[in-house]
């Protein structure tokens, strides 16, 4: 069976919105012990502009600052041609692409609909290839409001596929289906993952979720079950969606890698240094995480029998 | 495809560990609403004795108060002869016998190894039989740690589907198979799943999930594909286990309806009623209850474009 690859995000949507910064040192402390810890790829910060998302203002300093393991891929957000130039310039393995399916999440989130979008990722696409080390550099690129937009509701499937594939034609090199806000169920899922496997072969496509309303893991199993073997997952379930107050963020790494094991399937990953990891975010962030198994333990923990 | 049928356990298994003593009257206008709102199935109390769950010291007059609705059955809980006797004189239309699979966990909970449950069932069937108005009560039994025990670990399969055998052989009509303790994993619940229908054809088998590490949905979702239609979960995600500190309680019940009618899984159940109940928990019991879609709003929920 093959093995799961888990893309931790933590670093990059789960401290984006927290309203405690972060220090530099602690993220980077933070990204080392996951990148000890079997993960094969890491989203460490974005280029963003630092008045847009101060929380990750320090972005070169973490890139800079890491241990590089071999094996593990550092990839950075990059929300134009700007941040790919920082993100080359810093070293990074992995440059993560952002656009919407859906154009009025895209107008609010990034002020472009799909199709600016795409002439965008075209400049960006040909800034990293005449670049003396872009050669090497993947480029995957997210695609947010795949399974549903909050201001405009159902985004097709045919829709998000048309998107893919115009994607991969301009040179991506891997496509994540984005659940942004919490919105999709396993069926639909299932449904998706699908027809993006039969439509695209080869390609490696991620999911990422969000547990907004308590379906992560349930979508992951779903396209586990359609054959995606990569996620997007957040250590401690940090993250969250500025349109569901109240509601958890994404899908919590920990939870994700324990539920796999707990069925026999291989993530690579050491889930005890995970938790351990997972034990320190609420002195980072200031709060509670919603993570469940960091609070419950692992399924095979056992307890004395009480005396009575 | 078959409707799912929900047994709403939060007026038992919920309230029987809340530490505020919900009024008898606040009980019976929840579990009204909640029969009105389309659950073919709910677990109303407990026939316990009142030093044991002080909580539920109140089940005769929650039995006798409430609205009975043509095809929604009123099921109670019943750990012993005189609870079964309480609960046929209180008119109700299933009793919900309980016992472990595992003896430790049955000695620790019950003061029983299954052997000496099984026994005890043999008796209150007998007097359920020889009862003027037994023969129109349903006899289910809950076979708690049917996926692992806290205190000895793993619990066999042929062990369960054993005990399953010996229940139905005694007179049992249905059998709930029990995650007490949120151990179970997708890949356990379809086999489990899929060997109790297969062994036991016909058999009505519900299955009790806690999501005590957010593997509530897709444990569900496993069983579903399974095979299973009935499922119990708590208003509210109400509900625990005592022995992981922390850990949210029952699989949530407008969660669960949830996910399943944006799959296309009908359940009949009217999910604007139940996330109304829902609601008014915390000032019931005094706390935040787990549940998230009474946070987050359902998946069809839609934002306005913000103004920028």
């Amino acid at each position: 069976m093959t093995q799961l690859q888990i893309n931790e995000v933590a670093p990059r949507d789960g401290f984006q919105i927290e309203t405690t910064f972060v220090p530099t040192d602690e993220k980077i402390r933070l990204i080392d012990a996951l990148s000890a810890s079997g993960l094969t790829r890491i989203e460490a910060t974005s280029f963003v502009s630092p008045k847009a998302i101060p929380a990750l203002a320090d972005a070169a300093e973490v890139v800079a600052g890491i241990q590089r393991r071999p094996g593990v891929g550092i990839t950075v957000l990059v929300p134009n041609l700007k941040g790919a130039e920082r993100a080359l310039a810093g070293g990074v393995d992995e440059i993560n692409l952002v656009m919407s399916a859906s154009d009025s999440h895209g107008r609010t989130n990034l002020r472009m609909t799909p199709e600016q979008s795409l002439e965008q990722f075209a400049e960006i696409l040909a800034m990293v290839r005449s670049h003396s080390r872009g050669s090497s550099v993947f480029i995957n690129a997210s695609l947010s409001t795949s399974f549903g937009c909050p201001f405009e509701g159902e985004v097709p499937q045919a829709r998000v596929l048309d998107l893919a594939g115009r994607l991969l034609e301009l040179g991506v090199q891997g496509v994540t289906l984005c659940d942004t806000t919490g919105m999709a169920n396993p069926a639909q899922v299932a449904r998706l993952c699908e027809a993006a496997l039969a439509g695209f072969p080869g390609t490696p496509f991620t999911l990422h979720f969000h547990n907004t309303r308590g379906m992560g893991l349930a979508n992951a199993l779903a396209a586990w079950q359609a054959g995606i073997i990569r996620f997007d997952a957040s250590l401690g379930g940090l993250g969250g969606c500025p349109y569901a107050p109240g509601a958890t963020g994404n899908v919590c790494t920990e939870d994700l890698v324990h539920m796999f094991e707990q069925m026999g399937v291989a993530t690579g990953v050491d889930l005890d240094a995970l938790l351990a990891a997972s034990a320190r975010l609420p002195t980072l962030v200031g709060h509670e995480t919603p993570g469940q198994v960091v609070k419950a333990g692992k399924a095979d923990r056992r307890y004395p029998m009480p005396s009575r």
